[in-house]
């Protein structure tokens, strides 16, 4: 019994893993998307949000069965915890990379525009939900914690893509509405930033049974706050 | 032992309530920010962060020992479930209203400017987002349907105010700053038009134990749906 545990616990990790990779694939595609200006990468986009969608379905099924048939404890149970919720982050990790195809088609039709920091903040953003992904194979707190302390250089871009824009926008009217376009695109990298730090948060969870989100209420709270 | 459990469960469903309620009161005291361009309404809505992110602390720490202790079943065991991921919703609804509010300081100090559907928006928004929790308080599957049949209207309303901002931004160009201001309240504002609309699927899938999410998908996975 205890052994297919095991496996069935591997067996979650490995889905997950799957869908992080995936969701990868869409993030690189969809801004491949924007840079070349080539609408054809849509298309894979969207067959891999449908393959992340099923897999968003079959996690959520599957831990509250390993849940139901095996009930587990402590370490067992933060990781099927901590799969719940990277699962949902995941799954809006690939709602930010459709948003950001579907921004880039409609940028396609028009006149070329400067994309700031973008370039710079896909490869901070889709470089921190690899190495999240890598901390939740490997139960590595230290490169969750990495990860954490990385999101601040993502913010500091978005700031700057977003000055640059404006300041662009400002300059030419013609450019406002692709402008606004490029600003919600550096929104949706922030955004996948900050799921790549909840996944960090929550593998830090996992490993230690100790919540490090909110330091501040954590000292005030009432609660206890580990599961150990 | 099943009736510590019962009580332990109205406990969990209480401060989800409360939690959910103090999330109510931000969206709306950092929109009257906005409205009123008064920043007076930022200190209470930091307090409330507070509160809303010890509960989001609590709640986990809750859940897990309520799945550790009871190991609960079915329906249980799917309350449970959908408390982890209403929790996670909710602690976002309660950030993005400090973005408003952020967000709104900065427009105190500037000169007035247009607010497009954003008041509609705010109705629309919190009226969801206050059906989805009584939805899950009283388990009522058909208002937790039309939580979500709610947030077209509100996408709706958001590209109207998008569309009306950037004509104005093109007309004068002192109001970019201004206007990209209020295109990401309009955001933030769907943002928890899609969290209420998050809860109210896993307000469904605790009521039936039938997954709604992703209806393509769904029919297409291998898998099955429900943990019943």
């Amino acid at each position: 019994m205890k052994r297919h545990f095991d496996a069935d616990l591997e067996d979650l990790r490995g889905r997950l893993l799957r869908m992080g990779g995936l969701c990868e694939e869409m993030i690189h595609a969809a801004v491949k998307l924007v840079v070349e200006r080539d609408e054809a990468h849509l298309t894979a986009v969207e067959d891999w949000e449908r393959q992340v969608n099923r897999l968003h379905l079959e996690i959520d099924d599957v831990c509250l069965k390993l849940i139901a048939l095996h009930q587990p404890a402590a370490g067992d149970l933060r990781l099927i915890a901590a799969a719940l919720k990277i699962n949902s982050d995941l799954e809006r990790v690939g709602d930010q990379a459709v948003n950001i195809a579907e921004t880039g088609v409609f940028l396609c039709k028009e006149p070329h525009i400067k994309l700031g920091d973008i370039p710079r903040m896909v490869e901070v953003a889709a470089g921190m939900l690899k190495d999240a992904l890598d901390s939740f194979s490997r139960g590595d707190v230290e490169l969750a914690r990495e990860v954490i302390r990385r999101d601040d250089e993502e913010d500091r871009l978005k700031s700057q893509t977003f000055n640059e824009l404006v300041h662009l926008m400002q300059r030419d009217a013609s450019a406002i509405q692709r402008g606004m376009d490029v600003i919600l695109i550096a929104r949706n990298l922030e955004r996948i930033a900050d799921h790549a730090t909840n996944i960090a948060e929550d593998v830090i969870f996992m490993v230690l049974g100790k919540d490090i989100r909110h330091p501040a209420e954590q000292r005030a709270s009432e609660g206890p706050t580990a599961t150990a």
